[in-house]
């Protein structure tokens, strides 16, 4: 059930792909969401629970644990899988991303980048061969490239310039990676195309990248602001371009809606703060869409989010309770509404996976959007 | 295994007593530590974990739970066994201690007590007979008399005047639980026992319950900042001026070491935040004493808090990730210590019993006394 990295596709729907990647700690069945576990832990859950609610695989950030507790830390203490007790498939980004986010406190080259920590304001370095090694000491199954994240929108010559160094830090990344033995413990490096919205320089970024060649292919740089036609748009260009036999993973995307879309598009692999985060701002996703468990319509309501779920935090809990923790910023509210989150998430990816494999995804993306649109139960009480 | 309110002493010990509680909601074994339910969860526990670390009753607290989501709205979702999902034992407070520390906010008379919500500054009363209302709609099977908490020190007079005002909300507080059907129900109420650490004033407050008549009966206004010895002498002359077939519980009290002392006196039942509020604030309990997390000696231990604990937070987890998540400012931190200290007052309860039983009890408390002066076991790394 665990090996070197590999990826299969098993099924095809249209674009839409059912796979599987092999990792060293397992299987991941595609399309997956990665909960994220940004400090090590998949905020407010177990990490059974996460593992219960079908999750193959969660995200780290090298940004976080390499300020904290530092990844030798984590390498001494036998890794990140031991260290947050996630003995299935680990997924690091390269801490390109928050650190970009970091504006004026942060100074990049050709040879890397300088940045303050958020912590202490103490000073760091990455470069492209450091996000390596560090990956390598948390002992990620999956890698990420160091690569510039721009703020859109930009001028055309600076998403120029940034994808194509993020292009030249690819190459450099592979050849700190094969150095490090990666491909030897069986893991993987990804590739992070870049271009912003200009098809051109995306299509330049595809190709660039998979002239140098990698184990799966990011799409970064979306779902930062623009509108979602945009975002599906690039896809449509960029996923053909792309090697059939390889993992995609759009990075950082998104709602449940973004989610399915993407997967007719051919995508493979999400990540997203959104379930987490939401779940512990008494937003809960459903099958009825976005609910706002602060609302009074709740208070009285001894119906659970969804009776027909087989999660716990879903199907187990009245409304009304849910209602009142929220309401007395009781820390159960999170715990319990991110697990429902992360179960709806992963429940969706199950339904994307079994339609793509009967042939049925246009019906399933169409059911799933029926249901949203049609939105919550009627209130009672 | 449940049925109306009764009280069986099994096996006694010196003083201590090991004893059973039958509930309509089921059996509590004695010695017990019920964990603080506020308004209506154990902060950062779901209930199946409270009731596998071996806890037969949690505590609600009137005071919180008529403001918000109030007693009506619970006994209409079902009460609050249901609301929270605890089907075992539950026991309620009066509301006479959290009203009693509002100071300024509140307005004491012999009828009852006005006061103004932490929630939203909006004005409430409370009376005996409210009180025994509040707990029936909550459908708590341990009910409390409302009584009049003072702080201390206070003047002697001031002393006799609450004690008596109390002992009078006794009498009424029996009329209108006998009149709501609370003994038809198989419901219990506690008297409360007042008088500060006046002896010849506790005596009198005991005599004064006992012809009253209760299921049992509670040491009140104690640990509120007297020193341990001051607490354990009123104990040694309030506890045998108790009926003997009645449970004796110690209210708000306290650390392991004022548990297993207070069991040595005869206390039977026990409630306290500490071990609550102390894992939200990285303090571990333990069987080598209190460890506090936030201590950079933890960064690199791998080692779990007690490796031979049955408690999964105790067991499982590297104290290097606890520590982590502590800095980190992780709920899971919060979620994971809370249950080790839980996990440990129950143990530690499940073993006066057990010595009780087996008439080691000396031995048990000295054991443990030895324990924790040895102290947390030397750092690594």
């Amino acid at each position: 059930m665990s090996g070197s990295f590999a990826f299969s596709v098993l099924h095809t729907d249209g674009k839409a792909r059912r796979g599987q990647i092999t990792t060293p700690h397992g299987l991941v069945q595609t399309p997956a969401f990665m909960p994220v576990g940004t400090t090590g832990t998949v905020k407010a859950m177990y990490t059974d629970q996460v593992r219960e609610t079908g999750a193959d695989v969660v995200l780290g950030n090298v940004y976080h644990l390499m300020l904290r507790p530092t990844a030798e830390r984590v390498a001494r203490l036998g890794g990140l899988h031991t260290f947050m007790r996630w003995p299935h498939t680990i997924l690091t980004d390269s801490g390109g991303f928050q650190i970009m986010s970091l504006g004026a406190l942060r100074k990049l080259n050709e040879d890397g980048v300088t940045f303050k920590s958020h912590v202490d304001g103490s000073k760091h370095y990455l470069s492209p061969e450091r996000s390596m090694e560090i990956q390598g000491l948390l002992g990620s199954d999956i890698q990420m490239q160091l690569d510039e994240c721009l703020k859109l929108p930009a001028e055309r010559s600076e998403v120029i310039r940034a994808m194509e160094l993020s292009a030249r830090w690819a190459a450099r990344s592979k050849a700190r990676f094969e150095e490090l033995g990666g491909p030897q413990k069986g893991q993987g490096l990804y590739g992070i195309v870049q271009g912003g919205t200009d098809i051109e320089l995306r299509l330049k970024s595809a190709e660039l990248l998979t002239d140098i060649g990698f184990w799966g292919y990011s799409v970064g740089g979306l779902a930062v602001g623009e509108p979602q036609h945009e975002m599906l748009a690039v896809l449509d260009d960029t996923c053909p371009a792309l090697p059939e036999d390889k993992p995609r993973y759009l990075m950082g995307v998104g709602t449940p809606d973004d989610l399915v879309k993407s997967v007719a598009h051919g995508i493979d692999m999400f990540d997203c703060v959104m379930p987490t985060r939401a779940g512990r701002h008494a937003t809960a996703y459903t099958r009825f869409g976005k609910i706002n468990l602060k609302n009074a319509r709740h208070a009285d309501d001894p119906r659970p989010l969804d009776e027909e779920s087989s999660c716990p935090a879903t199907r187990d809990y009245s409304r009304a309770y849910l209602h009142h923790l929220v309401k007395s910023n009781e820390s159960l509210s999170g715990m319990l509404i991110t697990w429902n989150n992360i179960a709806y998430y992963q429940d969706l990816m199950r339904g994307a996976r079994d339609a793509i494999a009967t042939g049925q995804y246009n019906d399933y993306l169409a059911a799933c959007t029926d249901g949203w649109e049609r939105g919550d139960i009627p209130a009672v009480g």
